[in-house]
């Protein structure tokens, strides 16, 4: 997979695409990513990339000129890659917006800056929009990094065999069991019997009720679409229902 | 404002920390950043941070022993100050959640790392859980970068008078309005006319208009929390029923 990200601050992407697993998947060929600074196409002497906004107010507008010509430049004949603005006013990344990613050979990411990105440039060269939440980033450059990673752990051989993605938070559905490991007893605190067990068959029926439990607890909304069995659902029923005889 | 920082990547917050807005707020000391590798606080001769985890399964965890060892030296008397674990099961950050973290004077941050944290670090240092989206990243790194953004960027002064963040999208609860900046003409695409008109009462209310369309066509679900005037519910009003006389 190649990903282009066009910016106005490059630099600013040098640590998190050049430590831990990116700098791996990028040392053995898994993912390619290339920087393009926004700057190097702007035409007027003073390499002039934003101006004030036409009708007034505060902050400055990307200007149309240098961003368009980046894209087009960068994008060559290839009129099939997904040209996608990282902007507060795009649809929300979430884990199925990655894996709808992690299926194209090739992405742009567009870094908007300052107050906004001037109107034409979506109307000319922008595909997709993106907002990574309800926040106001400096710019698009974080918003880009989180989708590279989280694009990025999911093209084939990037995490390596031991790690499996689709255990995950948001990859199953419902948020993760509770996770525990050496020592057994740190600061008086004991692991799950079950987990000592040794019994595979109850350490995965806990962890699948301590998944439910959680999300129950913290975000009910996931439990809207989550795929449980029967047996969850009653589960489910009987947390929901014990919750409402300690409060009733 | 101070933030700390708990990581097993100090050098992956090089770029964003030291680029932009951010750096030139810690150089006029309106923000302090410090990064703190957990790995200082390993007690074996490997300084090991992560085993794997009790009842099987792949990954690694997070060992509770270095984690809370580095928690309680980074905040030492100081028991008031949150101590945030970012992990996909937190609640999840906005725009709300940035300003009620911008209060504080300051924050610890703990970025998870691996399969997760051993269950014991929730119980016994961790104030406060918090998610930026639904889905899955490395670690909490990139989370926490973000949250620095988004937090530093409402402690006063950091953005420059010129800037006004109550006017960006999500801080006045809908979508911004389209940006327009010089040239007039580009590619054959005018500038709207009320734009240089010079009327600056047409010029508020036709953002204002295109705010909420906007909202309406990409992010209905802010308008159920957005603060809108008579009028501008009426005109959300037109814009459904003119979609329904569409598709109907």
């Amino acid at each position: 997979m190649h990903i282009d990200i066009l910016t106005l601050f490059p630099d600013m992407f040098d640590g998190p695409l050049t430590e831990s697993i990116l700098k791996r998947a990028q040392e053995r060929d898994l993912i390619s990513i290339r920087r393009h600074n926004i700057r190097d196409y702007a035409t007027d002497r003073h390499h002039s990339v934003d101006d004030t906004p036409y009708g007034g107010g505060g902050g400055m507008v990307m200007m149309p000129g240098p961003l368009v010509e980046a894209v087009e430049d960068v994008r060559g004949d290839d009129l099939d890659v997904p040209v996608i603005l990282l902007t507060p006013q795009g649809r929300v990344f979430d884990q199925r917006v990655a894996e709808e990613f992690a299926g194209h050979p090739r992405l742009i990411l567009v870094c908007g800056r300052y107050e906004g990105v001037d109107e034409r440039v979506r109307k000319l060269v922008i595909t997709d929009e993106i907002s990574i939440g309800d926040f106001v980033l400096t710019g698009g450059e974080l918003a880009a990094m989180v989708i590279v990673d989280a694009v990025a752990r999911l093209v084939p051989g990037v995490l390596g065999a031991r790690w499996a993605a689709e255990e995950d938070s948001h990859a199953m559905g419902l948020l993760e069991y509770p996770h525990y490991t050496r020592p057994p007893v740190f600061r008086g605190i004991a692991v799950p019997e079950v987990l000592v067990s040794g019994d595979h068959g109850a350490v995965a029926a806990w962890r699948r009720r301590e998944a439910i439990r959680r999300t129950w607890q913290r975000r009910p909304d996931l439990l809207l679409t989550a795929d449980l069995s029967e047996e969850e659902g009653w589960f489910l029923a009987d947390l929901a229902e014990s919750d409402a005889a300690r409060s009733g």
